[in-house]
């Protein structure tokens, strides 16, 4: 059976998914990036690496029999004159300039093209490793109430109808009504942005209630950027004093379940994946 | 020929409405209310009503061979207590109680029927002066480019979009990308969040570009609930960096209508009214 291969940024979301993806029964192999990968990752088969180092990337990655890729955890954006392109790589130098060169979205899809190029499938994390990402139904003790049902469909289909247009990632609905649309500020500014609503009195609402839904953007590659809720999110869901958050399973992170589940609990929040059809 | 009945609240609009009618050829006839209206009025066949005057104001359209009433200009929100129902309005104290008990939309909606019921047709202010409202092109001198209008194209899709919703009297788009979605926070916090967006560098724009479009709510009662364009939206659409603003033709108030074109120009801003599709 062939390993599946993780190149791993920071944080613990490479190590809870080369977990998840042994305890599936399957090998797995961490490409762990020098200055960003944690120290965890050695517990696994591994070998470090610098960015630039294209060359021995791809043959540490035939040579632990991985055919399926992965990128996991956040990585600094390199300039160009950091990276140390290695013999293996210098051939590639014309396309990584022009990789460089673009937006984060064009880096990202540059470089899953430029992996795949090379022979090896690239998957998302929500494929190699579905239990990081929201199961269907409750996470944690609290249950949504009818009310609180009702502005989660009303939210679902204000996202959807937001697709074409490349907006939606987060909708806040409180009594049936929407009063809050994600464009550019982030998931974050708007539920500030609730809660200021919400203070000044503009929101004609009766005490506690309301739910924030995030949902994939149509043209997020979910391959390389996924949605995610942390506990910050639920913090700041709580303070805009809503009943609770909602996502699209199978399509948000929720890194560190259990630990969502208690800050969900603690909070008083209830916190449910969803089912939302596939952004196409 | 019917006089129109304009019930008048505070600012010019309601002259300019009695001017714009007049000049049309169609005898006016104003009811002015104590404390909101202008001493203008008094230029114009009119009668002064107190809130509560029920009886005195029906009378006095009757007597001025009303047939269709409008209201405008804006009139503060009266408190039960300040009422003071005359002999005429004293059948009606139990339906004015519930009015009041309402939220706005219920308030405009029940106005609307009270008057309706006493056999008058309530027009909205964009039937009975149209030119006051948005016109279909260009006001001011200033064009919009190819990509401005893309923009709009863009933005206008999103309102519609987001109708079935009642969301979206506003949507800010740059670069063919929609970056701000107005709901329950209104078009100027959306057009700061815009402006606080692009100084903190979030909106890989190319300088000034991009546009606010504006539409009425699909559950807005135009008759009662037109939505309006003034000064300040300019600035704060100036401030945000972008080309120019545009409205839907015909259902958007642009009061003062020179003023404004001569504000876009001195802004460098177009301002257009577009076909939008009225609400259902």
């Amino acid at each position: 059976m062939s390993a599946v291969g993780l190149i791993c940024g920071s944080g613990t979301l490479p190590i809870e998914a080369a977990e998840l993806i042994q305890r599936a029964g399957r090998p797995v192999f961490l490409a762990a990036l020098k200055g960003s990968a944690t120290a965890e990752v050695e517990r696994f088969p591994h070998v470090w690496i610098r960015m630039g180092e294209i060359g021995k990337l791809f043959r540490s990655l035939e040579g632990a029999n991985v055919r399926e890729v992965s990128l996991v955890g956040a990585v600094q954006r390199p300039a160009l004159k950091d990276l140390r392109i290695d013999m293996g790589g210098l051939g590639s130098l014309p396309e990584i300039t022009r990789l460089l060169a673009g937006g984060d979205d064009h880096l990202l899809r540059g470089v899953i093209k430029f992996v795949e190029d090379r022979g090896f499938v690239v998957r998302g994390i929500h494929e190699v490793a579905p239990e990081l990402t929201a199961p269907l139904g409750l996470v944690g003790r609290r249950q949504p109430s009818a009310a609180d049902v009702a502005d989660i469909a009303l939210a679902v289909g204000a996202l959807r109808a937001l697709g074409p247009f490349d907006v939606g990632q987060g909708v806040v609905a409180i009594g049936r009504r929407v009063v809050a649309v994600e464009a550019a500020e982030g998931t974050d500014s708007m539920l500030g942005r609730v809660t200021r609503l919400s203070k000044g009195g503009k929101l004609r609402r009766d005490g506690r209630g309301g739910v924030l839904v995030k949902t994939p953007k149509r043209s997020q590659d979910l391959r390389v950027d996924l949605p995610a809720i942390g506990v910050r999110t639920l913090e700041l869901a709580a303070e805009a004093q809503l009943a609770g958050v909602a996502v699209a399973a199978g399509q948000v992170l929720l890194a560190g379940r259990g630990e969502l589940a208690a800050k969900a609990d603690q909070l008083g929040l209830f916190l449910a994946g969803v089912p939302v059809a596939e952004a196409a």
